[in-house]
């Protein structure tokens, strides 16, 4: 397709597509002629991904460059790999300067899950189950329990559906699923929420439609 | 207790409990003297209540004020006075000029589970599946399925503590756990992710332990 087509496709104006072609995140089209390229799907696709990456994750270009860098550049090591580009999503946690983790490390232990404290989660997890202890709320072990199965499965869904053959697809369906699928999972559980509260409490609920 | 305990307990300098107790998120202590009062449980809870809400979901005091307000003086009818709690927190997400909400209208109507277009989680919904979709990863209907499952477990998990008997208890409970608990799944999803990759991949991961 021609660079107008690939504009109308992508919903960006001509001035961003040129800066995205100079910062070497999107590649050059196939030259067909001194002054005409032509792009694919792959274009497209590449600039839904940085769009989805700035508009709705907030990524600064930094972080969308660096994602894009393991994309267009897959170390053989798929794991490290993954583990690499996920953790450039935020939320960013400051690592622990012991790299400790107590409260993570207990509750990783106590589900029977990998603990890898090189991995941002891990401080991710920290952070928030401090933040719920400091507030009164500490995680319980059975809540935990509850959680960790539900979680699972749901991962299990997640991960039903990654790119088996390719590193790179498998990259950004990771990044793109990961970010773009926390807010849906918040969203559905204040939903979950209120379509219990409305069965228990009853109140205003009823005139609303299921 | 004295105000130099309640300032141990809750970490917080005098300059900002003091401001907190001008603006009426913090009620006076019970006079003992011309010049003591007496603080008790519930204000170390409160200010708790305030750090979380300010320091880890970063919330605007005006939205702390809403809070305070509602659990100060609940309405009768719990079911709307957790909605209007609930709806302060983040993410804020203008709502849809039509009130149309298609996405998420369809999914909840998918899934049987109550639509009422007046709270926040619904635009929170619509706006998170659009972007899916933008993304070239939309929300399929048996993943729909099957997320829905296991997240109405875990609302229930969360819903089998709610406080029963006092509506300002709740409205806590439900604003703290919702606004807290939410980067505890955000981890713990990418965790989870995390330990099926190590067992499907290999690499890496055989150098941690879980």
């Amino acid at each position: 397709m021609r660079m107008s087509e690939l504009l109308k496709r992508s919903g960006m104006p001509l001035a961003t597509v040129k800066y995205y072609l100079r910062e070497g995140l999107l590649a050059p089209g196939e030259s067909v002629g001194a002054t005409m390229a032509d792009y694919g799907e792959e274009h497209v696709r590449r600039l839904a991904l940085i769009r989805a990456l700035t508009e709705v994750v907030g990524l600064p270009l930094a972080g969308v460059r660096t994602i894009v860098g393991i994309i267009d550049e897959p170390e053989a090591d798929r794991y490290s790999t993954l583990g690499r580009a996920i953790a450039v999503l935020p939320p960013a946690v400051e690592a622990d300067a012991h790299g400790d983790y107590p409260r993570a490390r207990a509750a990783l232990a106590e589900i029977g899950q990998l603990c890898d404290p090189g991995y941002a989660a891990v401080a991710q997890l920290e952070r928030a189950l401090a933040a719920a202890e400091a507030a009164g709320l500490p995680m319980g072990r059975e809540r935990l329990h509850g959680y960790a199965r539900h979680i699972m499965a749901i991962a299990e869904i997640d991960m039903a559906e990654l790119p088996e053959a390719d590193t790179s697809r498998a990259v950004e369906y990771s990044v793109l699923g990961t970010a773009l699928y926390d807010p849906i999972f918040a969203a559905m559980r204040r939903l979950a929420h209120q379509d219990l509260a409305s069965r228990m409490l009853g109140g205003s609920a009823g005139d609303q439609t299921r």
